[in-house]
């Protein structure tokens, strides 16, 4: 055991550090670090990404911003993932050159993030470990053991972390399903032998701490899925998460079991099955049939599976919908399966998909209407388990928005736990020794992946393509001599501003506006770019006002000849 | 009756025409025609608003665009107004100068409107009509009768219309509550009395048609929130739709019974209230306190009735939560209550107005956790009942999307309604005589209110607005002799946009596409403004895209001195 081979010195102390994944379910990325103040070694657990809402157009994903750790690069032990989802290990090929330090993983979580490391071409840089389920890994003064949980992908890992300080439990993500269908069930011995060591702190996901009662098992998914089919006539076509790899498997028995061949249909899909056949998973399946070969097929023998259940538009589901899908054509009498949550946000893309396989007589069938979707989050039931089992002196919730960590806290209040702590990314805490406290707020925010540019969140170009997709946008240019005189008509570029005088385009009216405030000027001003590109402004920005009642963006370049 | 004092002559046709509220929930705007094909009469119901979602950014609210009835004015008999809900009346103030029609409505509809008509100083222009609940009317051959209902504002009405080619049920928005707390019980004995006369068509309200069972009743609601506030100490705030009339009186009432003096916080709170007051509702229940008052009330004793369920940025309960309201500020250990559900769409900002009042210690309670709102729409079994009062030959959905208005016309079939008919905007439907048919495609869609202006759906000036939301906005100034020779330094404005490359802003990099991609120009094609400009536009666009993976709109603008 490290805690008696590795004594605590006078001034070591044990911190943790969120810098992504308090405050929004997504973009996880966690920091303990162990040492005295001036000389702290580093451990990261996962390093995700999140997706963009509609106040962040022309942004393709978001991730932590690592300028902290990149500070502590020397110091930085290794990244540890506890598992493939998105929110886990997506900004990993993003951000590694900016931490370059080995990365450890179970043999599907490796598979995964392999195959997003050979798309960045960054395969042969990046020292990725691989670890054996319930394997156990020393980093420094962290010793570190990987526990089997269940979730909705394979091999989700808790983390339990040793330090000469005291034990740590970081669950990653995880429910209690006593009959996954793929890999183990819940490592509760571990769990419990881990509790009786007694165990400092849990940081614990918090996803579903509103929800009471039980996220459900896998089983009774594949139960219900089974008879649901059965009672299908004609094509029928299921979407889930690609990741969801117990659900694959529940489809393609299900069809199987109701004489249908499954066909894997959109990029995740076979990119997921593939890493899961290398890693010795869905050997239980049959082989599906390819998009081509299954128009060969009488429908009520096919059942297809389809990524886009969150209504993306450019995902296979979608494509089926609008009939223009390559291979796949679904008609009046056939019937889409939503095996799926909607995430908070795709509303309406969903709705609207609905819709179109609606309009064409498609049948649409939801977790509102059957029973074919869990969760893979603890709710309330679970979260007081596993505090049964872990019994941690202080609680920390992650993996949530505020309202979730606070409910969290009150929950672990409740069950007794000594101490709670809700923080927010960037707060580092000391855990040990002594009271939980917050010793720190280091840098921390979100950058933005802009086109392929990384952008810290909160710079300029963001926030001023908003302002233009509310009021557009208008460039004034004038020539002038050097006393200010119009040499040409001023030109104009206005985009995204509707016209607003009867017979006069919106250009007409900012270039009418443009040229009365420079002639207007007093020569001596007139002289000046600044002067008179500001008397234009103001004079094309009030006419604007005036007629539209908006106020947009507008530039003047002044060139003087 | 004026079916046998007017016979139908042999080239008359009713027939039946939405503008809006086929295909979406909300903007609705209902045609009917009567007479033959070259000279019809038509009667108007409802004229209402929708709003944006994030792909319309700028816009304020969307209509029906009235352009084919406008061609028709002096054949438009009228438009009635079944009762006061934004998507029903929202449009007139915006739209009645193109119709110049007269107006009917029930008086607290009337009041509601003529509160919008001052605000457009229209009050005095619209001949609007009051027409007490129950009420008749005779326009051309248009026989209408009033018939009360129930739904979530005072004074729902369905039009029973009488033609000489048959009646026609046109419901409005409606569900059954046998207890609704303000106004009549939904007047049955006159639902079934036209069943009776015999129904060619019924158009019927969609909206809930997915939600088996009913909708419930205000009583519950009003048993439950007396209940839910009696438990709670310190200060209560309860947020709610303004317009529900009856769950403004419940909340007040639950207030009273609790010993809290209510606060009315918001405009459209006031709005209502007075508006319901000056038609004889709200007779007793206790005058509200003022906002400036209620501070030196105990918190015990107050409870705040606040607008901004939907998470509205600039309604009360956004600002409370901010705690930026002038009079009221709610802290640890008080209660907000949600008795309103989420309109799709609005998730992300009501989650968010969720975290913003938790992370303040603010309990938040919501028809999730507690039984504290019902639908204002009819479920499923609701809406067999109806159809068992009216007994229609002909099922014509209406305020729903494709898939509520497809799952209406199914459930229609299975109760052996013998026709059913699904439109979208615009589909001009004959339904008597003979079987129901589409025999017209007239010109619908959407109008936006931009700024003050109102502007055609899918006109450039939103597309570019969305363009320059992803990828920014570029304009270039080149100032060029008659030879297309720089006379100086390209100028540009960058909107939206990185910087590109290292040490260089992207301006610069722009500038330097453009110089170079000029400057190479052959004499003779740079004397030709269009060939410098696009030689520019090509060259800023393709270094952009190069850098940047995006390809922003860019602008040339060529001055020749």
């Amino acid at each position: 055991m490290t805690r008696s081979e590795r004594p605590a010195s006078i001034n070591d102390e044990l911190v943790f550090l969120p810098l992504g994944g308090t405050g929004e379910i997504g973009m996880n990325f966690n920091l303990y670090g162990y040492g005295p103040a001036t000389k702290r070694k580093w451990l990261a657990i996962d390093l995700g990404i999140t997706f963009p809402d509609a106040s962040e157009p022309g942004i393709d994903v978001i991730m932590p911003d690592p300028i902290f750790i990149e500070g502590e690069r020397e110091n930085l032990l290794g990244l540890v993932l506890t598992h493939a989802h998105e929110d886990h290990i997506g900004a990993v090929a993003h951000l590694w050159e900016r931490l370059r330090c080995p990365v450890y993983a179970t043999p599907f979580t490796a598979a995964m993030l392999r195959g997003k490391l050979a798309e960045a071409g960054l395969l042969n840089d990046v020292p990725l470990h691989e670890v054996p389920l319930g394997g156990h890994l020393q980093l420094g003064p962290f010793d570190l053991t990987f526990v089997t949980l269940t979730h909705s992908i394979p091999e989700p890992n808790a983390i339990a972390i040793r330090t000469p300080l005291g034990n740590v439990m970081h669950t990653g993500d995880w429910k209690i399903d006593d009959a996954p269908q793929i890999g183990d069930v819940t490592d509760i011995k571990t769990l419990t032998a881990f509790g009786d060591e007694g165990v400092r702190a849990i940081v614990c996901d918090s996803t579903n701490v509103l929800s009471p009662g039980r996220s459900g098992s896998e089983a009774d998914v594949r139960k219900n899925l089974t008879a649901l089919i059965g009672t299908l006539k004609g094509r029928v076509a299921v979407t889930t998460f690609a990741s969801n790899l117990a659900r694959l498997s529940t489809i393609m028995k299900a069809a199987e079991a109701n004489g249908r061949h499954t066909v894997l249909v959109g990029r995740s899909m076979h990119k997921v099955t593939s890493a899961a056949r290398e890693t010795g998973y869905l050997k239980d399946v049959p082989t599906p049939v390819s998009e081509e070969d299954a128009g060969f097929l009488p429908p009520d023998n096919v059942l297809y599976l389809c990524t886009g259940s969150q209504g993306e538009a450019r995902a296979a589901l979608s494509r089926i919908a609008d009939d223009s899908h390559r291979h796949i054509a679904l008609s009046k009498g056939d019937t889409v399966i939503f095996s799926s949550k909607i995430i908070p946000g795709n509303e309406l893309p969903i709705f609207e998909l609905h819709n179109r396989l609606s309009e064409r007589g498609i049948d649409v069938l939801t977790e509102k209407d059957h029973d074919v979707h869990v969760s893979g989050h603890p709710c309330r039931d679970e979260l007081i388990q596993m505090y049964q089992w872990i019994r941690p002196e202080l609680s920390i919730p992650v993996h949530g928005e505020p309202r979730h960590l606070l409910a969290h806290a009150e929950l672990a209040n409740e069950l007794q736990v000594p101490e709670q702590l809700v923080l927010r990314n960037g707060l580092m805490a000391r855990i040990a020794p002594g009271p939980a406290q917050v010793i720190d707020d280091v840098p921390a925010g979100r950058l933005h992946l802009d086109g392929r540019v990384l952008v810290r969140a909160g710079e300029a170009p963001l926030r001023e393509r908003r302002q233009m997709s509310f009021a557009g946008h208008v460039v004034v240019s004038l020539v002038v001599d050097d006393d200010g005189k119009l040499l040409a008509d001023p030109e104009v570029a206005c985009e995204g501003i509707p016209d607003l005088e009867e017979g006069l385009s919106v250009e007409d009216t900012c270039r009418e506006a443009a040229d009365d405030a420079v002639s207007r000027m007093r020569k001596s001003a007139a002289r000046d770019d600044a002067a008179v590109a500001e008397a234009a402004r103001r004079a094309v920005r009030g006419r604007l006002r005036f007629l539209w009642d908006k106020k947009p963006p507008v530039r003047v370049l002044v060139t003087r000849v």
